[in-house]
């Protein structure tokens, strides 16, 4: 099987009307390109029109720069949101940890083979302990500890890093501290965060006590992006594992690894791939 | 395979100490028993021990009636909670059903294909929808209206219903009424709901909209013991089913419908084969 | 929600080529329809191009009987596999089914609930014993025995019927006899058969009995089109369950039948909303 | 809660008969043993009983070394099938590995983090390639190349590396040779492949490439012991993933990967927590 041909996909959301398809469509077939996959959704409640759309790149006499004003102007009476990335431009994240290690191994193998299309050049923690393991796999570690009152100059630093290193998008994986509005805001629906409750249920601190504590005979865990309201981000992928009365809280955090990185990876895959829509504090997944 | 022999079964709970099996199982092998299954289960945390023991009552010599009592001064200083159930004495449930009747078809065609052990010889309702479903199965159907001016009277009507058919338990299969104080302590953990999401999620009115609402990526159902907190009460069994956006409110309704039918008929199999124990508003489950 | 309005559906799988979705898309638009739904799949190891495109009739200036002919023009040099269909024509379906009735409880409940969009007007059984749940749900039911002698004949009977009531698929719901090759190639990739197992595993007879011995862990059920070769046809739909040592025969039995209704149901909904594409003895399943 | 103290755990399969549980309770409880847990089955098809017990050993009054012998003694009549193992004597396990290294690195990080009671001291592999991940660890790593000619000779080196390191068990951790009887038979029950795809389906080589090619809509895999008869031993885990038409060959292949982890740790802290049994070519696992 050849390998997937440079490509560009467009991420768009307007309200809906005939003749979106068709005009977008042949925007692509009248310039060159080649459909690769497509995919739309139509909010019938809301009436609001959802839609990706990969298309071939070589040979496209529209240059890149212009694609995105000129995918406005066909729909600008459709008020759209829209997005448009190139599959060549691979997207840089930035790994956020404190002292468990399950999610970052995860997630640095994933990438290691190939199954994450994306690269992770930076690992920061408030922490020293996940050293060796961003080391084992040759991805700069930045230690930068937090208290009460340096919260707001590590955050500074944070940031400062961020820029620095061109970073496209933030997974918090199982990072125990809450940001604070203005690294949210900058990087509005690209810090994904692991909670490993079914949220709604159980969000706040400690959730495998809690579930415990109530007696549950599933837990779960959510993929989702941060928001100002903790807990409260779009939710991305969610997953659950049965439990019961033998499983203490102890075993509860160990099934819940298992949940919490193949969730966390899921949500982090179909991100890098540009196939998440948010809209209305709910996202619209293209698998 | 034969058939299983008349057997009793002990549910018991207390407080753990050394010797509490040897001394269930000379119990039962001084008399002439044979165990069939024992299954045990130690809380560590709070030192509580849980076990159901089934044992054969062919050439036991402790008569039925006298069970109970002598089990009790065995582990007398250990303030045992025990509950002591025959085989061969299959418990009467009554169904409480309101306008939906998914799960009302499916309780009496697993009651009928011998799947649940127990028998339904009551279905009651607030509305005379379900009748022909409960005729097709020659079940006799109650309809008892209710209005607010009405409840307590309906209740009392329910009640004594339930004595005179010599109820054991009651299973709510989609009951849209909330039932009084007086039922719930006259049936206690013996009243079984179903409620359409994974608790403590959503808990009281309309869980679909609820869940489309969020964006939850899975929907749950909970087979649960009523108690006085609604929706509070302890789980017996959960389950959850994948959805995406693409799946409208109508669709988390049909989806959820298959939960539920498969959620409440675990737990009612549970509860009418004696395998849950009650503790601290969870349960033990020994499958 | 409004309801869905009345639509054509097109299932279309042809050679990959550019420009095959701008040449629907504007197919619909120039006409006057508006796309509902469109999903497409490339098979990148045959470049085979799948497709399932719905949009609006209303206003549509394509008279029904020529859309076919229309698109096949349209995609001439690719030679299409073509179906179109209209959402206004709700599919009849014939039920087969021999001495179990949870399928066949299973598939009347969720068309009479709205959850499948299709009319059941025949139940055909070799045995009687299904009369009264046929008659319940006000169908009629045909019962033709068969023997080794009276296959022919019986088949002969069956295929006067489905002829008669204009049936356009059949579903085999726990039937125990084989089909011949006449009434498999009349009702080619219409005749939809659940099978106890996940195939391949445990193809062939008693497949709870071959899962038991083989000591699995977990059991399954699969949704398939009928095919010369028993138990060898596309896959539509599978899914499975948990089980142990705990469980005996009759244990899986019992699972399985859950398995089985939900996996059928599955099987039946997505093709009678024109969601499968068969190719290669394998489906693509547009959900 | 205080960690589990030092105990003992029996595996016992005998001929069923009365008074087998009373016997063993009055052994503990006479020598001042506590039992912790206990677990039985019933094969009610063959009446052979299955029981797992774990007792205190502080101020058990039976020298362990004799322990196995008095409960030989006790069953004498009913030929049992007898283990005896202690909590505080952690297993060993040597890793076999080829080129590919989630399993590999999977177990290692299990190991690590307490959730595998067990220790690795050994990875052998054919190939040098995972020699990193094993050195991350801190694990001896020893390459053992094989082709047709050396084969016999690797495996004499493999065979003598268990027996200086007192390896108690093996996991083939996506090892790619098919292991000699000599190997086998030395380690009967004691050596755990994971084969990728839910066994029987699919046995033998390239079983993505089989599942992808008969278009199924799950894929599994199967934990089991390693008999003589490649695939056909007995299986302790099995687990299962939902696929589609949209899923490659190579997702097929990152999809499994997640479930083989799972799968492979599973069957390995069952094994090592001594809670399998195998009987007539499967097994009994107490959870």
């Amino acid at each position: 099987m050849p390998p997937s041909p440079p490509h560009a996909v467009l991420l768009i959301s307007c309200a809906d009307a005939p003749g979106i398809v068709r005009a977008l469509a042949s925007f692509v077939a009248d310039h060159g390109g080649n459909i690769l996959d497509s995919d739309q959704h139509l909010d019938r409640a809301t009436s609001v029109f959802f839609t990706r759309l990969a298309f071939t790149l070589e040979g496209f006499r529209v240059p890149r720069e212009e694609i995105a004003e000129r995918v406005r102007e066909l729909l600008a009476d459709r008020s759209p949101h829209l997005q448009v990335r190139f599959s060549d431009q691979v997207k840089r994240g930035a790994i956020l940890v404190s002292k468990t290690n399950h999610c970052l191994y995860d997630l640095l193998l994933r990438q290691e083979s190939g199954e994450l299309r994306c690269e992770f050049p930076l690992v920061i923690s408030n922490h020293d302990r996940m050293r060796s393991v961003a080391e084992h796999f040759e991805v700069p570690y930045h230690h930068l500890p937090v208290d009460r009152e340096t919260k707001q100059e590590q955050e500074t630093q944070i940031l400062e890093l961020l820029e620095r290193e061109r970073i496209d998008f933030v997974v918090l994986a199982r990072y125990m501290q809450i940001l604070s509005p203005r690294l949210v805001d900058r990087y509005s629906a690209q810090i994904i965060n692991i909670h490993h409750s079914f949220l709604p249920a159980f969000s706040g601190a400690r959730p495998y006590h809690q579930a415990h504590q109530r007696g549950v005979k599933v837990i779960g865990a959510t993929g989702h992006y941060v928001t100002a309201d903790l807990d409260e981000g779009p939710i991305i992928a969610q997953d659950v594992v049965h439990v019961s009365h033998r499983d203490s809280v102890r075993d509860l955090v160990h099934k819940g690894r298992d949940l919490e990185k193949v969730v966390l990876a899921r949500a982090v895959r179909v991100h890098v791939e540009d196939r998440v829509l948010v809209y209305a504090n709910k996202t619209v997944v293209f698998e």
